[in-house]
């Protein structure tokens, strides 16, 4: 058990693949447990009590939860390959809109579960707003959002890259359009072609049967 | 202004008071700007666009928001007396709990804001649930939050220890009680005897006949 480190995740996930993207990018191998989050393990429940969920990272048997207190404790336990700026002003910036993404998380999904053309629309200027103050406000003409190299900040903003599409494409909307927000989307087609993750990315295509079928569930667990 | 060190706060937000506490108990001499949050100052809303929020740390002429992330950049600074153990994993169970109070926010604020009997039994109920994972599982035997010293997390959970009984007071209900939470009321109590926190915790006499006005207000605007 010394030093194993044990991924508990799930494929579709966005804060599953922040973990997946991170341990890569050190170079630090590990082993994966894919959990099915409809019927999750007995021993991920133990792992993670409080909110029964994935990702749980496992470092010699002891379980650290929360995508990005992981991504922390990653770079916190292996130094090299820094996933966030030295300087502490840079730190908090840094810090300031990974907050953000995550507490944006349920706006940025919210188009995702609405339903009818009233909650669609709705949701739909939640999300450019939220996207319209990220294009002016946050990252500067770097190739990254953390920067010249992929830092923490990319990976807490990875499902602009990956998942918001495949909403677009199951909910039939335009979300991250490349004439309002052409940084953020410049932005995130390189995230998406940075050998890392590229090779580290569930497949939209195989993605979207899936989400439109969840989506599905979920609506109707809604009683919409 | 080179090294200078001032703080946007108002004297009756638990998220102000975790940074003066942090600056108290490390011991760095600041300037202190009372901002009134039903008229904020143009230097706040300039330093803090996307929030508009206080509190805003500014050092150096460099401002630094959300109180979580000052106390972080707050202890990167200053290393000595730290708010969080070195340790990576006690580091990750700290950061844990703070993100789970951080989360937990609005619930326990809701018994606050809920008007009528069956809204505030509602939030009480949710209050209680969260008080309950805070007993159970959180926080062992030590003196604080954080273990034997004050550290990060205690001024986290410093809403309890204040802002709480306040809330206990001007709704007339009871949420941190002594029987169904022992561990957290003798923690909360610990606090607040603390010589830095006894010295710089906002008056609850003074607090209580505000706070009535306050909600009173609040539950008018949303209409209640």
């Amino acid at each position: 058990m010394a030093d194993q480190v044990k991924l508990h995740g799930n494929w579709l996930s966005p804060f599953s693949s922040r973990v997946i993207w991170a341990l890569k990018l050190k170079g630090i191998p590990y082993e994966y447990v894919e959990e099915n989050v409809a019927d999750k393990s007995a021993l991920l429940l133990h792992y993670n009590p409080v909110y029964k969920k994935i990702p749980v990272l496992v470092h010699s048997g002891k379980p650290i939860c929360e995508s990005m207190i992981i991504l922390d404790y990653i770079d916190e336990t292996w130094p090299e390959n820094p996933l966030l700026p030295s300087d502490p002003f840079e730190r908090a910036t840094a810090r300031f809109w990974i907050k953000f993404i995550e507490d944006k998380s349920p706006v940025l999904w919210g188009v995702f579960l609405a339903d009818g053309e009233d909650d669609r629309e709705k949701a739909r200027k939640a999300t450019l707003e939220v996207l319209q103050t990220l294009e002016e406000r946050a990252f500067g003409d770097e190739k990254f959002f953390g920067g010249d190299e992929i830092n923490m900040v990319d990976l807490a903003y990875g499902m602009l890259a990956r998942w918001m599409p495949v909403i677009e494409e199951v909910v039939g909307v335009k979300l991250l359009d490349p004439d309002m927000f052409p940084r953020l989307h410049a932005l995130a087609e390189n995230f998406r072609q940075a050998a890392v993750i590229r090779d580290n990315l569930p497949d939209h295509d195989q993605m979207v049967p899936l989400f439109k079928i969840r989506r599905e569930q979920l609506l109707q667990i809604a009683g919409k």
